[in-house]
């Protein structure tokens, strides 16, 4: 069997970005990288949906999530952050990190934050200066009601609504400016199709303010060096420049195709991933299901960690597990990407070859059929 | 023409490592990645000429000096550097905007630094806890005597020597222990040949002494975050795979030749670039010139920026420019990484024409006579 990645980061690299990529390296300060910089930079306000500032950082998504702390926030500064899965944990290990006064919710993995939990919290705290939150928490497969959040935040304070967009970006409708979303954060292998080591922050005018206030050490990370150089049409520090060169060829595709059709496609996409589990008498773990990635429970008799290895060594199918407690309880199908429906016939064909040598009982051909008709419809709909 | 990159970083990518970052993407935390990661930091040891451990982070070199900076470092202690030049320049901004205690030795640029005067330094200043020092000062063109003063550093103080070795590690002799540099810093773009995004930091028990008590607030670049991952095989964040992917194949390649032989190489072109550079009536500018690259002065009569524009649209030949206060006054070629005699004989021609071109009087072939001439000596020799 050949390879075939369905994992939560990194999602599959189209081929025109791997020729893109394979081009001679170039000089990251002349003329056709700083060509390159400005349409990057460019096509990512659109993939953002914003008219604000878009500054690339040479680092994983982790890395611009520190850089979004370090830059807009100052010791002591009351701040806000949802935590219901590793990666809203990280936020707020983050703002405790550096010194932020954090106050955290705690939701139930597999839960999406309540938005009236924040109305209230901000109502009691109203000197929180930021609200921290993941969209689309990778290591539950659950999405917020970023919209009604959004709202929220702005109606009840003077708060920034810094988000974790780094599996939405692209993926989820995500619309920073209409919504009033301040600062969101995204990596490059996720909806961007391209391998990992670029990671982008962008920011609106009442993030900039902040920015001037915070009084946290920063270097690398700075976003006033970073903006200073993009003046320039170039990066503060050396950029991964090869996968600049990728970045503008995944913005071409995804101009191409238009966010609101790619939207589409990835709503129905994880419709018929989660209705082909569900198929197959698999239970979903997300109760609020992000678009990007799917979660699934491994029923308690079949070992998880074995389960996930046997569908990458015979099937070549590689998902991801669960993290932290969730290790062996769960694993996660990418749906984000360079994907489209005969891929996702093909992960349910190898997921139902497996779940078969692990003699679960159900209706082979069932999970298939199900992706195959949802998709059937979807083309006579049209 | 075609376009040829003769810059102090990136340097040319060989057509191997383009080939092997052209694969299928893997996952970072399956088997495959893990085996990567554990030959890749194996060889980084040989490359640094160290049983020490090896760090690698996803950022440009800029991101690695200052993880060697917050992890190395707690408010307050007392620090040497070294400035004669933009990068001796960042290691003191980076001290000191972290708040340590930060003294620097000013060096004209283009000279390098007299040991005898850290040597004086250290008598007066016996707690300095730790000395940093560009071995290649990429700016200037200039190499430190390392050697001299890694025994001065550690006859006479506590203090750990940190060596941003961005420019110098593969390429001039550097023997990490041996020698006892406590810790070293270098890029990807360099002598490791692959694209920018990864950052090597080696280090060595001393060092980790130091990080145990370090006060200052990091994440992204947390050693021991990262350190806990090399023991899992993998990294702390997401890692720029591909370059990883490249990473190995670039050391396969200098394990092939061997390091030994690679700097007897690179002293050869450095050589060999002087003299007929000076073969055509320019000056050098550094004093004590590093064999990673070349920086020549840029006569009165020509326009330095013209100059190099020149050479880049006519003969395709990419050389850097000056910095700071050297910009239009010097040209740097590089020789470090992917580069053979040929490649100095073809950039000799192309300055050649270049300066034919600009009306500077000179025999021409001169320059390109005296370059093989040293090329076949050294054959003869052999």
């Amino acid at each position: 069997m050949r390879a075939r990645l369905f994992t939560p980061g990194p999602t599959q690299v189209p081929e025109r970005v791997h020729v893109a990529m394979s081009n001679p390296i170039m000089h990251h300060r002349g003329s056709a990288f700083k060509q390159i910089y400005q349409e990057v930079t460019e096509d990512l306000r659109y993939f953002f949906q914003t008219i604000g500032d878009v500054l690339t950082f040479t680092s994983s998504g982790t890395g611009a999530l520190e850089a979004s702390v370090v830059n807009l926030l100052s010791k002591n500064d009351p701040v806000l952050t949802v935590a219901g899965g590793k990666f809203g944990q990280r936020l707020s290990q983050l703002c405790q990190n550096y010194g932020a006064n954090t106050h955290t919710i705690e939701i139930p993995w597999g839960e999406a934050v309540d938005p009236d939990d924040i109305k209230t919290f901000l109502a009691k705290h109203p000197k929180t200066v930021a609200v921290f939150l993941a969209h689309s928490e990778t290591s539950t497969g659950v999405a917020a009601d970023l919209q009604t959040i959004a709202e929220i935040v702005r109606q009840n304070s003077e708060a920034l609504l810094v988000v974790d967009a780094i599996t939405s970006a692209g993926v989820l409708p995500f619309k920073m400016d209409e919504w009033g979303v301040d600062v969101a954060i995204t990596g490059s292998q996720k909806g961007l199709m391209i391998p990992p080591g670029l990671a982008m922050v962008a920011l609106n005018a009442r993030a900039w303010e902040r920015v001037e206030h915070s009084n946290m050490p920063k270097f690398y990370f700075d976003f006033k060096k970073e903006k200073a150089a993009q003046e320039k049409q170039t990066t503060a520090w050396t950029p991964a420049i090869t996968l600049f060169v990728g970045l503008r060829e995944a913005l071409n595709m995804i101009r191409e195709e238009g966010l609101e059709r790619l939207w589409e496609k990835y709503a129905l996409l994880a419709e018929a991933t989660r209705e082909g589990v569900r198929a197959m008498g698999l239970e979903l773990f997300a109760k609020s299901p992000s678009d990007s990635l799917t979660a699934v429970k491994i029923p308690d008799r079949i070992d998880g960690l074995k389960f996930v290895q046997h569908l990458r060594e015979k099937y070549g199918i590689t998902v991801a597990g669960g993290q932290a407690h969730l290790k062996g309880k769960i694993f996660r199908i990418a749906h984000m990407g360079y994907y489209d429906s005969l891929d996702m016939v093909a992960m349910a064909s190898a997921l139902e070859m497996s779940l078969s040598d692990f003699a679960w009982e159900f209706e082979p051909g069932s999970g298939v059929y199900t992706v195959q008709t949802i998709f059937m419809k979807e083309n006579a709909s049209k």
